[in-house]
């Protein structure tokens, strides 16, 4: 069973969406109230029946509210807390969706303070290639993770409150620090999109560009695929993620120039124990959990 | 119709068996004779049906033969030429399929020598990730581009017979200069190759491995997919095309040192305008090449 009542959600795109789809599939019968600087977005996810209430003023929307979910780009948390500030509860839980948790972690303790123990930073690791409310799917975080990254703070049932409503949706709990979190996704995820962004660019600056195009083929689309993603999202995640996002890549810069000289050497054996390497660890990754986790 | 009436066709993998399977498809009805170091490799083609003779002396297999098409790996050119001169007409038109095309040209200008016109250099741009002649198919060149890159000597009937044999096979033809095919290769395929199998090199020696690949997911999972290639076959491409190699991973490296800066002075306007570059261009390549490729 979802946990909560009344669930305040600020921002309906693709996640805060997807999430009230889910909780709906799943049973829950509270209320849901959508949040939005843009009232059109909330007018149109009203009108797809995502959210029941939309537009009420601040002291309405959160009469009663035991749960307020920020699905908004990373750097807005800091204001949007602090407008909602004096409306939140003594009982409320506040939870996020960002895709960096450091710095949304250090937003929430500036603006919310004393109340920091009420802030569960959670990320669904989940996502397509479309935004705002048209492209919510109520199976968005069917089998997916969702990580949680727990305060010192936070309450036992606060935690377990969060848990539930991302397991009641069909997401998997992991829990990390914010700072293993934003390490692991600054390597997996966000210096992936920049090497790949990066040799776009680099092609489509280049003198011998339409040349270049004109022959690549399927490596090249599956490579650069998410050079396709939204670039001011990429470009809020980048800053946010910024000293993880260095440390990674200055380490894989090392890397490349290491494979550089192997080249520059003409070192076959020590370019064949590289690539050997690679391809062994990821074929153990498919095996081992990428494959069983599209399998569930 | 198929210009030729006798082939022999060295190294029948993947691609020499699948160069035959489609010349059957399209009706050729003269000798496909194989060409093998590993005479178990030969026997499975031969009872394939892949080839109609295995095994011969080699003066017996290039008795009236009129074509030559190397399909062995690149670094393996020079030594299988030596082994053949003695035995090719001065008739016969030799030919090759394989990644790279200045090394391959110079391998061949020092073994044919005066011969050297009878050699076209070809590279049917297909492939799968699987090897061997139980992985040939018949349609491995159809829609596909086949780049030849003619040589000064050539004479306009042989580089019109090579034209006309991947034409048959479904290729359509290109004309680049060697240098010029080099260039965009390793731009738009091996230097990719080289940055994802890096990657994944980095990330499974990281102290950090098991979290890391823990929430890998789809985004690592595309980009790289060419890191689980064959690190034997990518040294030997790594190695035969290193001077392009070296020339476009040191221009890379610039744009992400450059890239790298704006992470560090948090210039999210500078980061926009290159991933918007990219998004942009990856479209485009995507609506005007790409996609048009895909639907022929």
């Amino acid at each position: 069973m979802v946990p909560f009542k009344k669930i305040v959600i600020c921002g309906i795109g693709l996640i805060g969406g997807s999430l009230a789809l889910a909780l709906r599939k799943a049973g829950y019968s509270g209320k849901i109230v959508g949040l939005e600087r843009n009232k059109e977005i909330l007018s149109r996810a009203h009108a797809l029946g995502i959210v029941d209430d939309a537009g009420s003023p601040l002291g309405e929307t959160f009469q009663d509210a035991d749960l307020l979910v920020l699905a908004v780009p990373v750097a807005q948390t800091a204001s949007v807390l602090k407008m909602v500030r004096p409306y939140l509860s003594s009982d409320i839980v506040v939870t996020d969706t960002g895709s960096t948790k450091t710095n949304v972690v250090t937003m929430a303790r500036q603006v919310l303070n004393e109340k920091i123990a009420c802030f569960i930073p959670a990320h669904p690791i989940a996502g397509r290639e479309m935004n705002g409310p048209e492209a919510a799917v109520d199976n968005l975080f069917a089998g997916k993770k969702t990580v949680i990254t727990i305060l010192p703070e936070n309450r036992k049932d606060a935690i377990e409150k969060i848990a539930g409503l991302w397991e009641q949706c069909g997401s998997v709990i992991h829990y990390l620090t914010p700072e293993d979190h934003d390490n692991v996704f600054a390597t997996v995820s966000h210096m992936p999109h920049l090497l790949a962004y990066g040799l776009v660019d680099y092609v489509a600056k280049h003198s011998k560009s339409d040349m270049f195009f004109q022959y690549a083929a399927s490596g090249f689309r599956d490579f650069t695929r998410i050079a396709s993603s939204s670039p001011e999202m990429w470009r809020d995640i980048t800053l946010a993620n910024r000293a993880h996002l260095l440390t990674e890549l200055d380490a894989y810069l090392q890397e490349l120039e290491h494979i550089r000289d192997l080249v520059e050497k003409a070192d076959g054996h020590g370019l064949e124990k590289i690539y050997a390497n690679a391809q062994q660890a990821r074929m153990n990754w498919l095996n081992t959990i990428e494959n069983s986790e599209l399998k569930k």
